[in-house]
Protein backbone atom coordinates (compact mmCIF):
# COMPACT_ATOMS: atom_id res chain seq x y z
CA UNK A 1 0.00 0.00 0.00
CA UNK A 2 0.99 3.41 -0.68
CA UNK A 3 0.76 6.81 1.37
CA UNK A 4 -2.31 8.90 -0.46
CA UNK A 5 -0.56 11.77 0.11
CA UNK A 6 2.65 10.04 -1.68
CA UNK A 7 3.59 12.90 -4.52
CA UNK A 8 3.34 9.80 -7.26
CA UNK A 9 0.02 9.73 -7.26
CA UNK A 10 -0.97 13.68 -6.89
CA UNK A 11 1.48 15.00 -9.61
CA UNK A 12 2.74 11.62 -11.23
CA UNK A 13 6.00 12.99 -9.61
CA UNK A 14 8.18 9.99 -10.47
CA UNK A 15 9.46 7.08 -12.74
CA UNK A 16 9.19 3.95 -13.51
CA UNK A 17 10.78 0.99 -15.26
CA UNK A 18 9.26 -2.43 -16.42
CA UNK A 19 12.05 -5.32 -16.80
CA UNK A 20 11.56 -8.90 -18.22
CA UNK A 21 13.00 -11.36 -15.78
CA UNK A 22 13.83 -14.97 -17.51
CA UNK A 23 13.08 -18.32 -16.82
CA UNK A 24 16.34 -18.88 -14.76
CA UNK A 25 15.31 -14.97 -12.96
CA UNK A 26 17.32 -12.95 -14.64
CA UNK A 27 17.07 -9.56 -15.75
CA UNK A 28 19.37 -9.57 -18.91
CA UNK A 29 18.64 -5.72 -19.23
CA UNK A 30 18.92 -4.86 -15.78
CA UNK A 31 22.33 -2.39 -16.74
CA UNK A 32 19.96 -0.34 -19.21
CA UNK A 33 16.80 -0.25 -16.86
CA UNK A 34 19.08 0.74 -14.21
CA UNK A 35 20.73 3.21 -15.76
CA UNK A 36 17.80 5.12 -17.04
CA UNK A 37 16.29 5.18 -13.62
CA UNK A 38 18.92 6.72 -12.15
CA UNK A 39 19.39 9.63 -14.81
CA UNK A 40 15.53 10.30 -14.81
CA UNK A 41 16.31 10.70 -11.02
CA UNK A 42 19.14 12.85 -11.38
CA UNK A 43 16.77 15.23 -13.75
CA UNK A 44 14.15 15.44 -11.37
CA UNK A 45 16.28 15.95 -8.35
CA UNK A 46 14.71 12.81 -7.05
CA UNK A 47 17.61 10.86 -4.74
CA UNK A 48 18.25 7.51 -5.28
CA UNK A 49 21.28 5.71 -5.11
CA UNK A 50 22.28 2.60 -7.45
CA UNK A 51 22.49 0.85 -3.99
CA UNK A 52 19.12 1.04 -2.94
CA UNK A 53 17.56 0.56 -6.65
CA UNK A 54 19.85 -2.87 -6.89
CA UNK A 55 18.63 -4.09 -3.21
CA UNK A 56 15.10 -3.19 -4.36
CA UNK A 57 14.97 -5.47 -7.41
CA UNK A 58 17.15 -8.01 -6.04
CA UNK A 59 14.56 -8.12 -2.92
CA UNK A 60 11.53 -8.64 -5.18
CA UNK A 61 13.75 -11.57 -7.13
CA UNK A 62 13.82 -13.04 -4.17
CA UNK A 63 10.45 -13.10 -3.38
CA UNK A 64 9.50 -15.66 -6.77
CA UNK A 65 12.86 -17.78 -6.87
CA UNK A 66 12.69 -18.61 -10.62
CA UNK A 67 10.42 -18.00 -13.67
CA UNK A 68 9.69 -16.01 -15.82
CA UNK A 69 7.99 -12.39 -15.08
CA UNK A 70 8.12 -9.00 -15.26
CA UNK A 71 8.96 -7.02 -12.37
CA UNK A 72 7.71 -2.70 -12.35
CA UNK A 73 10.25 -0.43 -10.23
CA UNK A 74 8.13 2.77 -9.13
CA UNK A 75 10.01 5.91 -7.84
CA UNK A 76 8.29 8.62 -6.50
CA UNK A 77 9.70 11.96 -4.71
CA UNK A 78 7.40 10.40 -1.80
CA UNK A 79 5.07 12.83 0.29
CA UNK A 80 5.80 16.62 1.15
CA UNK A 81 6.68 19.67 0.30
CA UNK A 82 3.68 22.59 -0.38
CA UNK A 83 1.36 21.93 -3.31
CA UNK A 84 3.53 21.40 -6.05
CA UNK A 85 6.43 22.75 -4.44
CA UNK A 86 8.84 19.56 -3.84
CA UNK A 87 9.86 19.08 -0.47
CA UNK A 88 13.93 20.13 0.55
CA UNK A 89 15.06 16.57 1.48
CA UNK A 90 12.56 14.07 -0.41
CA UNK A 91 11.96 10.96 1.25
CA UNK A 92 11.48 8.71 -2.11
CA UNK A 93 9.29 6.19 -2.63
CA UNK A 94 10.56 3.08 -4.29
CA UNK A 95 8.84 -0.22 -4.84
CA UNK A 96 9.06 -3.48 -6.73
CA UNK A 97 5.42 -5.19 -8.44
CA UNK A 98 5.72 -8.65 -9.53
CA UNK A 99 3.75 -9.44 -12.88
CA UNK A 100 3.14 -12.18 -15.01
CA UNK A 101 4.60 -12.64 -18.12
CA UNK A 102 2.67 -13.50 -20.86
CA UNK A 103 4.37 -14.10 -24.55
CA UNK A 104 3.06 -12.25 -27.70
CA UNK A 105 1.19 -14.86 -29.85
CA UNK A 106 4.32 -16.58 -31.75
CA UNK A 107 1.68 -15.74 -35.29
CA UNK A 108 2.28 -11.62 -34.18
CA UNK A 109 6.29 -12.08 -33.92
CA UNK A 110 6.16 -13.91 -36.99
CA UNK A 111 3.94 -12.21 -39.47
CA UNK A 112 3.52 -8.95 -37.56
CA UNK A 113 0.44 -6.90 -36.39
CA UNK A 114 -1.71 -4.69 -37.56
CA UNK A 115 -1.81 -1.03 -36.25
CA UNK A 116 -3.78 1.82 -36.61
CA UNK A 117 -2.83 5.66 -36.33
CA UNK A 118 -4.23 7.28 -33.49
CA UNK A 119 -6.09 10.72 -33.65
CA UNK A 120 -4.68 11.77 -30.04
CA UNK A 121 -1.17 13.75 -30.71
CA UNK A 122 1.30 13.01 -28.76
CA UNK A 123 2.26 16.80 -26.96
CA UNK A 124 6.08 18.25 -26.35
CA UNK A 125 6.99 17.14 -23.31
CA UNK A 126 9.96 19.17 -21.36
CA UNK A 127 11.16 15.60 -20.26
CA UNK A 128 10.92 13.81 -23.40
CA UNK A 129 12.96 10.50 -23.10
CA UNK A 130 12.26 9.63 -19.51
CA UNK A 131 9.92 7.06 -18.45
CA UNK A 132 8.18 9.31 -15.89
CA UNK A 133 4.75 9.08 -14.79
CA UNK A 134 2.26 11.37 -16.77
CA UNK A 135 1.31 8.99 -18.91
CA UNK A 136 -2.27 10.28 -19.14
CA UNK A 137 -2.07 10.40 -23.44
CA UNK A 138 -0.97 6.92 -23.67
CA UNK A 139 -3.86 5.88 -21.68
CA UNK A 140 -6.20 7.83 -23.93
CA UNK A 141 -4.36 6.59 -27.15
CA UNK A 142 -4.69 3.51 -25.66
CA UNK A 143 -8.37 3.15 -24.68
CA UNK A 144 -8.39 4.87 -28.66
CA UNK A 145 -6.67 1.42 -30.00
CA UNK A 146 -8.35 -0.45 -27.66
CA UNK A 147 -11.87 0.84 -29.27
CA UNK A 148 -10.68 0.21 -32.77
CA UNK A 149 -9.19 -3.38 -32.33
CA UNK A 150 -5.50 -2.52 -32.78
CA UNK A 151 -2.67 -4.41 -31.50
CA UNK A 152 -0.90 -0.74 -31.12
CA UNK A 153 -1.84 2.68 -32.08
CA UNK A 154 0.74 4.86 -33.71
CA UNK A 155 1.41 8.17 -32.18
CA UNK A 156 2.27 11.24 -34.07
CA UNK A 157 3.77 14.68 -32.73
CA UNK A 158 1.95 18.12 -33.80
CA UNK A 159 4.14 18.00 -37.15
CA UNK A 160 2.88 14.81 -37.54
CA UNK A 161 5.77 12.79 -37.83
CA UNK A 162 5.45 9.60 -35.62
CA UNK A 163 7.13 9.24 -32.38
CA UNK A 164 6.18 5.85 -31.12
CA UNK A 165 3.34 3.62 -30.29
CA UNK A 166 1.59 3.94 -26.97
CA UNK A 167 3.85 1.23 -25.70
CA UNK A 168 6.69 0.57 -27.91
CA UNK A 169 9.48 2.37 -30.12
CA UNK A 170 8.94 2.67 -33.96
CA UNK A 171 11.80 1.34 -36.33
CA UNK A 172 11.58 1.01 -40.06
CA UNK A 173 14.77 -0.82 -42.24
CA UNK A 174 15.61 1.01 -45.17
CA UNK A 175 17.88 -1.25 -47.10
CA UNK A 176 20.97 -1.17 -45.09
CA UNK A 177 19.91 2.19 -43.12
CA UNK A 178 18.17 1.83 -39.44
CA UNK A 179 15.46 4.49 -38.83
CA UNK A 180 13.84 5.34 -35.76
CA UNK A 181 12.17 8.81 -34.52
CA UNK A 182 14.37 11.17 -32.68
CA UNK A 183 12.96 11.50 -29.18
CA UNK A 184 14.04 15.41 -28.68
CA UNK A 185 10.93 16.60 -28.29
CA UNK A 186 8.29 13.71 -27.25
CA UNK A 187 8.18 10.16 -26.28
CA UNK A 188 10.30 7.25 -24.35
CA UNK A 189 13.77 5.99 -25.23
CA UNK A 190 12.72 2.34 -24.67
CA UNK A 191 15.47 0.17 -23.54
CA UNK A 192 15.22 -2.47 -25.99
CA UNK A 193 15.08 0.48 -28.52
CA UNK A 194 18.52 1.34 -26.93
CA UNK A 195 19.88 -2.58 -27.21
CA UNK A 196 18.79 -2.64 -30.67
CA UNK A 197 20.58 0.28 -31.66
CA UNK A 198 23.83 -0.86 -29.99
CA UNK A 199 23.54 -4.07 -31.86
CA UNK A 200 22.69 -2.80 -35.35
CA UNK A 201 25.82 0.06 -34.85
CA UNK A 202 27.89 -3.14 -33.63
CA UNK A 203 26.55 -5.22 -36.88
CA UNK A 204 27.77 -2.02 -39.29
CA UNK A 205 24.24 -0.69 -39.87
CA UNK A 206 23.66 2.92 -40.69
CA UNK A 207 21.75 4.53 -38.09
CA UNK A 208 19.46 7.28 -38.25
CA UNK A 209 17.49 8.61 -35.52
CA UNK A 210 15.53 12.11 -36.62
CA UNK A 211 12.26 13.32 -37.01
CA UNK A 212 10.68 12.28 -40.14
CA UNK A 213 7.46 12.74 -41.66
CA UNK A 214 4.39 9.76 -41.66
CA UNK A 215 4.75 9.09 -45.27
CA UNK A 216 8.41 8.75 -45.00
CA UNK A 217 7.17 5.11 -43.55
CA UNK A 218 5.61 3.90 -47.03
CA UNK A 219 9.15 3.99 -48.36
CA UNK A 220 10.25 1.15 -46.19
CA UNK A 221 11.25 -2.57 -46.39
CA UNK A 222 9.80 -3.17 -43.08
CA UNK A 223 8.39 -1.51 -39.77
CA UNK A 224 8.73 -3.13 -36.44
CA UNK A 225 8.31 -1.49 -32.76
CA UNK A 226 10.00 -2.78 -29.90
CA UNK A 227 9.72 -3.08 -26.09
CA UNK A 228 11.95 -4.76 -22.77
CA UNK A 229 8.84 -7.03 -22.31
CA UNK A 230 8.58 -7.88 -26.33
CA UNK A 231 11.30 -7.36 -28.14
CA UNK A 232 11.04 -6.88 -31.83
CA UNK A 233 7.16 -6.85 -32.96
CA UNK A 234 6.90 -6.58 -36.85
CA UNK A 235 4.26 -4.84 -38.28
CA UNK A 236 2.31 -5.79 -41.06
CA UNK A 237 -0.22 -2.88 -41.91
CA UNK A 238 -0.88 0.23 -40.75
CA UNK A 239 -3.96 2.14 -42.44
CA UNK A 240 -3.73 1.43 -46.04
CA UNK A 241 -0.38 0.73 -46.46
CA UNK A 242 1.41 -3.05 -46.02
CA UNK A 243 4.90 -4.22 -45.54
CA UNK A 244 6.45 -7.78 -45.31
CA UNK A 245 8.57 -8.48 -42.57
CA UNK A 246 12.27 -7.61 -43.77
CA UNK A 247 14.39 -10.56 -43.02
CA UNK A 248 16.98 -9.06 -40.75
CA UNK A 249 13.75 -8.77 -38.49
CA UNK A 250 13.77 -12.64 -37.42
CA UNK A 251 18.19 -12.30 -36.86
CA UNK A 252 17.41 -9.67 -34.63
CA UNK A 253 14.62 -11.40 -32.87
CA UNK A 254 16.67 -14.17 -32.31
CA UNK A 255 19.97 -12.73 -30.57
CA UNK A 256 16.45 -10.69 -28.54
CA UNK A 257 15.67 -14.20 -27.25
CA UNK A 258 19.10 -15.50 -26.83
CA UNK A 259 19.28 -12.55 -23.91
CA UNK A 260 16.66 -14.17 -22.22
CA UNK A 261 17.13 -18.34 -22.78
CA UNK A 262 20.20 -19.48 -22.29
CA UNK B 1 -3.53 4.11 2.13
CA UNK B 2 -3.87 3.24 -1.79
CA UNK B 3 -3.34 0.43 -3.41
CA UNK B 4 0.22 0.11 -5.14
CA UNK B 5 -1.33 -1.12 -8.43
CA UNK B 6 -4.00 2.24 -8.89
CA UNK B 7 -3.89 3.96 -11.80
CA UNK B 8 -3.37 7.59 -10.55
CA UNK B 9 -0.12 6.57 -9.42
CA UNK B 10 0.84 4.31 -12.19
CA UNK B 11 0.10 7.01 -15.14
CA UNK B 12 -1.78 9.57 -13.27
CA UNK B 13 -4.91 8.33 -14.69
CA UNK B 14 -7.33 11.02 -12.93
CA UNK B 15 -8.52 14.36 -11.30
CA UNK B 16 -8.20 16.14 -8.32
CA UNK B 17 -10.12 19.31 -7.01
CA UNK B 18 -8.65 21.24 -4.12
CA UNK B 19 -11.33 22.98 -2.50
CA UNK B 20 -11.41 26.06 -0.05
CA UNK B 21 -13.78 25.00 3.23
CA UNK B 22 -15.07 28.53 5.11
CA UNK B 23 -14.66 28.64 8.69
CA UNK B 24 -18.63 27.74 9.59
CA UNK B 25 -17.73 24.33 7.58
CA UNK B 26 -18.74 25.79 4.10
CA UNK B 27 -17.71 25.37 0.48
CA UNK B 28 -19.09 27.81 -0.90
CA UNK B 29 -17.54 27.02 -4.66
CA UNK B 30 -18.77 23.61 -4.56
CA UNK B 31 -21.07 23.44 -7.66
CA UNK B 32 -18.24 24.84 -9.32
CA UNK B 33 -15.58 22.00 -8.22
CA UNK B 34 -18.53 18.95 -8.57
CA UNK B 35 -19.38 20.63 -12.13
CA UNK B 36 -15.52 20.40 -13.11
CA UNK B 37 -14.30 17.38 -11.54
CA UNK B 38 -17.70 15.65 -12.72
CA UNK B 39 -17.24 16.93 -16.91
CA UNK B 40 -13.46 16.03 -16.31
CA UNK B 41 -14.54 12.51 -15.66
CA UNK B 42 -16.57 12.17 -18.41
CA UNK B 43 -13.74 13.09 -20.74
CA UNK B 44 -11.55 10.23 -19.20
CA UNK B 45 -14.11 7.73 -19.16
CA UNK B 46 -14.01 7.35 -15.19
CA UNK B 47 -17.71 6.38 -13.90
CA UNK B 48 -18.49 8.72 -11.26
CA UNK B 49 -22.13 10.04 -10.16
CA UNK B 50 -22.88 13.31 -8.58
CA UNK B 51 -24.13 11.39 -5.67
CA UNK B 52 -21.04 9.52 -5.10
CA UNK B 53 -18.62 12.90 -5.31
CA UNK B 54 -21.56 14.25 -2.85
CA UNK B 55 -21.29 11.61 0.09
CA UNK B 56 -17.61 12.25 -0.24
CA UNK B 57 -16.77 15.26 0.17
CA UNK B 58 -19.77 15.16 3.14
CA UNK B 59 -17.94 12.42 4.70
CA UNK B 60 -14.79 14.79 5.16
CA UNK B 61 -16.89 17.58 6.17
CA UNK B 62 -18.46 15.61 8.99
CA UNK B 63 -14.84 14.25 10.25
CA UNK B 64 -13.51 18.08 10.28
CA UNK B 65 -16.60 19.30 12.33
CA UNK B 66 -16.46 23.05 11.63
CA UNK B 67 -12.87 25.19 11.07
CA UNK B 68 -11.54 26.67 8.03
CA UNK B 69 -9.41 24.00 5.73
CA UNK B 70 -8.85 22.92 2.43
CA UNK B 71 -10.28 19.86 1.10
CA UNK B 72 -8.30 17.88 -1.80
CA UNK B 73 -10.35 15.26 -3.57
CA UNK B 74 -8.56 12.98 -5.81
CA UNK B 75 -10.58 10.64 -8.36
CA UNK B 76 -8.54 7.80 -10.38
CA UNK B 77 -9.63 4.95 -12.70
CA UNK B 78 -8.59 2.55 -10.14
CA UNK B 79 -6.46 -0.81 -10.47
CA UNK B 80 -6.77 -3.41 -13.64
CA UNK B 81 -6.43 -2.58 -17.36
CA UNK B 82 -3.48 -4.56 -19.20
CA UNK B 83 -1.01 -2.00 -18.75
CA UNK B 84 -2.25 1.85 -20.48
CA UNK B 85 -5.45 0.07 -21.41
CA UNK B 86 -8.30 0.77 -19.01
CA UNK B 87 -10.30 -1.70 -17.34
CA UNK B 88 -13.52 -2.37 -19.47
CA UNK B 89 -15.45 -1.92 -16.18
CA UNK B 90 -13.45 0.53 -13.79
CA UNK B 91 -13.93 0.67 -10.20
CA UNK B 92 -12.83 3.84 -9.34
CA UNK B 93 -11.22 5.43 -6.18
CA UNK B 94 -12.13 8.46 -4.77
CA UNK B 95 -11.23 9.73 -1.61
CA UNK B 96 -10.37 13.34 -0.22
CA UNK B 97 -7.98 14.57 2.12
CA UNK B 98 -8.30 17.25 4.59
CA UNK B 99 -5.31 20.09 5.19
CA UNK B 100 -4.87 22.98 7.39
CA UNK B 101 -6.17 26.42 5.64
CA UNK B 102 -3.49 29.02 5.53
CA UNK B 103 -4.01 32.45 5.07
CA UNK B 104 -2.25 34.11 2.19
CA UNK B 105 -0.09 37.05 4.35
CA UNK B 106 -1.72 40.47 4.22
CA UNK B 107 0.56 42.23 2.43
CA UNK B 108 0.24 40.59 -0.60
CA UNK B 109 -3.33 40.60 -0.93
CA UNK B 110 -3.08 44.13 -0.46
CA UNK B 111 0.40 45.39 -2.31
CA UNK B 112 1.14 42.14 -5.01
CA UNK B 113 3.69 39.59 -5.00
CA UNK B 114 6.76 39.23 -7.33
CA UNK B 115 6.75 36.49 -9.74
CA UNK B 116 9.02 35.62 -12.24
CA UNK B 117 9.56 34.04 -15.87
CA UNK B 118 9.77 30.45 -15.49
CA UNK B 119 12.14 28.91 -18.22
CA UNK B 120 10.12 25.60 -18.21
CA UNK B 121 7.61 25.79 -20.71
CA UNK B 122 4.21 24.50 -20.89
CA UNK B 123 4.06 21.84 -22.85
CA UNK B 124 0.46 21.69 -25.22
CA UNK B 125 -2.19 19.37 -23.22
CA UNK B 126 -4.33 17.55 -25.16
CA UNK B 127 -6.55 17.38 -21.97
CA UNK B 128 -6.15 21.26 -21.58
CA UNK B 129 -8.48 22.69 -19.11
CA UNK B 130 -9.05 19.63 -16.73
CA UNK B 131 -7.26 19.32 -13.25
CA UNK B 132 -5.64 16.15 -13.91
CA UNK B 133 -3.01 14.35 -11.95
CA UNK B 134 -0.15 14.99 -14.80
CA UNK B 135 1.47 17.66 -13.21
CA UNK B 136 5.10 17.41 -13.56
CA UNK B 137 5.45 20.32 -15.70
CA UNK B 138 3.92 22.18 -12.48
CA UNK B 139 6.48 20.45 -10.50
CA UNK B 140 9.08 21.23 -12.37
CA UNK B 141 8.36 25.09 -12.85
CA UNK B 142 6.91 25.52 -9.32
CA UNK B 143 10.96 23.96 -7.92
CA UNK B 144 12.40 26.37 -10.47
CA UNK B 145 10.63 29.33 -8.73
CA UNK B 146 11.20 28.12 -5.59
CA UNK B 147 14.94 28.17 -6.17
CA UNK B 148 14.14 31.77 -7.43
CA UNK B 149 12.75 33.13 -3.98
CA UNK B 150 9.22 33.63 -6.07
CA UNK B 151 6.36 33.29 -4.66
CA UNK B 152 4.62 31.94 -7.59
CA UNK B 153 6.41 31.17 -11.13
CA UNK B 154 4.83 32.18 -14.70
CA UNK B 155 4.52 29.81 -17.75
CA UNK B 156 4.70 30.47 -21.59
CA UNK B 157 3.81 28.20 -24.48
CA UNK B 158 5.54 27.72 -26.83
CA UNK B 159 4.43 30.67 -28.72
CA UNK B 160 5.76 32.80 -26.08
CA UNK B 161 2.37 33.10 -24.58
CA UNK B 162 1.49 33.52 -20.84
CA UNK B 163 -0.73 30.74 -20.21
CA UNK B 164 -1.12 30.83 -16.04
CA UNK B 165 1.16 30.74 -13.18
CA UNK B 166 2.31 26.95 -11.62
CA UNK B 167 -0.82 26.72 -9.20
CA UNK B 168 -3.02 29.83 -9.93
CA UNK B 169 -4.40 31.43 -13.07
CA UNK B 170 -3.44 34.71 -14.75
CA UNK B 171 -5.97 37.90 -15.18
CA UNK B 172 -4.83 41.75 -16.52
CA UNK B 173 -6.87 44.39 -16.53
CA UNK B 174 -6.47 47.16 -19.18
CA UNK B 175 -9.70 50.01 -18.54
CA UNK B 176 -12.91 48.19 -18.74
CA UNK B 177 -11.58 45.22 -19.52
CA UNK B 178 -11.03 42.52 -18.14
CA UNK B 179 -8.20 40.03 -20.16
CA UNK B 180 -7.35 36.21 -19.43
CA UNK B 181 -5.55 33.55 -21.26
CA UNK B 182 -7.50 31.05 -23.15
CA UNK B 183 -6.97 27.70 -22.16
CA UNK B 184 -7.36 25.71 -25.35
CA UNK B 185 -3.86 24.29 -25.99
CA UNK B 186 -2.65 24.13 -22.17
CA UNK B 187 -3.60 25.09 -18.14
CA UNK B 188 -6.06 24.25 -15.93
CA UNK B 189 -9.47 26.54 -15.82
CA UNK B 190 -9.21 27.11 -12.86
CA UNK B 191 -12.56 27.33 -10.04
CA UNK B 192 -11.83 31.10 -9.53
CA UNK B 193 -11.15 31.70 -13.18
CA UNK B 194 -14.35 30.56 -13.72
CA UNK B 195 -16.03 32.35 -10.64
CA UNK B 196 -14.53 35.87 -11.73
CA UNK B 197 -15.60 35.53 -15.15
CA UNK B 198 -19.09 35.40 -14.08
CA UNK B 199 -19.07 38.11 -11.82
CA UNK B 200 -17.12 40.63 -13.55
CA UNK B 201 -19.54 39.49 -17.07
CA UNK B 202 -22.45 40.67 -14.59
CA UNK B 203 -21.17 43.77 -13.36
CA UNK B 204 -20.91 44.62 -17.14
CA UNK B 205 -17.31 44.22 -17.55
CA UNK B 206 -15.68 43.65 -21.07
CA UNK B 207 -14.33 40.31 -20.75
CA UNK B 208 -11.25 38.99 -23.36
CA UNK B 209 -10.15 35.13 -23.01
CA UNK B 210 -7.31 34.82 -25.51
CA UNK B 211 -4.39 33.69 -25.78
CA UNK B 212 -2.19 36.96 -26.53
CA UNK B 213 1.57 37.60 -26.50
CA UNK B 214 4.15 37.99 -22.95
CA UNK B 215 4.19 41.59 -23.98
CA UNK B 216 0.71 42.24 -23.97
CA UNK B 217 0.97 42.14 -20.19
CA UNK B 218 2.89 45.55 -20.14
CA UNK B 219 0.86 47.79 -21.04
CA UNK B 220 -1.85 46.32 -18.40
CA UNK B 221 -3.57 48.63 -15.85
CA UNK B 222 -2.86 45.63 -13.05
CA UNK B 223 -2.61 42.13 -13.74
CA UNK B 224 -3.01 39.46 -10.46
CA UNK B 225 -3.29 35.63 -10.45
CA UNK B 226 -5.91 33.42 -8.75
CA UNK B 227 -6.96 30.30 -7.57
CA UNK B 228 -10.07 28.90 -5.23
CA UNK B 229 -7.82 28.81 -1.96
CA UNK B 230 -5.97 32.42 -1.95
CA UNK B 231 -8.96 33.81 -4.34
CA UNK B 232 -7.38 36.89 -6.08
CA UNK B 233 -3.65 37.92 -5.67
CA UNK B 234 -2.10 41.03 -7.61
CA UNK B 235 1.09 40.94 -9.00
CA UNK B 236 3.96 44.29 -8.59
CA UNK B 237 6.97 42.81 -9.93
CA UNK B 238 7.43 40.74 -12.91
CA UNK B 239 11.38 40.16 -14.22
CA UNK B 240 11.62 43.76 -14.63
CA UNK B 241 7.76 45.24 -14.91
CA UNK B 242 6.26 46.59 -11.95
CA UNK B 243 2.22 47.23 -12.08
CA UNK B 244 -0.11 49.18 -9.38
CA UNK B 245 -2.72 46.99 -7.60
CA UNK B 246 -5.76 48.03 -9.64
CA UNK B 247 -8.61 50.03 -7.58
CA UNK B 248 -10.98 46.83 -8.97
CA UNK B 249 -8.94 43.83 -7.34
CA UNK B 250 -9.55 44.72 -3.63
CA UNK B 251 -13.28 45.40 -4.49
CA UNK B 252 -13.24 41.53 -6.13
CA UNK B 253 -11.38 40.85 -2.76
CA UNK B 254 -14.11 41.99 -0.89
CA UNK B 255 -16.81 39.98 -3.19
CA UNK B 256 -14.65 36.75 -2.80
CA UNK B 257 -14.30 37.01 1.09
CA UNK B 258 -17.55 37.84 1.41
CA UNK B 259 -18.64 34.02 -0.09
CA UNK B 260 -16.53 32.87 2.94
CA UNK B 261 -17.19 34.72 5.63
CA UNK B 262 -20.98 34.96 6.57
Amino acid sequence: MLSRSDRGLAYGDGLFETLRVSADGRVPLWPRHRARMLAGARRLAIPLTEDRLERTLAARLRDHDGGAGVIKLVLTRGSGGRGYLPPERPQPTLFGQWFPFTEEPCAHLRHGVEIGLCDTVLPDDPLAGLKHLNRLPQVVARAEAGRRGWREGLLLDRHRCPVEATSMNLFAVFGDLLWTPSLERAGVAGVARGWLLDVARDQGWRVEVRARPLSHLRRADGIFLTNSIVGLLPVRKLAQWTWPVDPQVPQWQRLWQARFNH
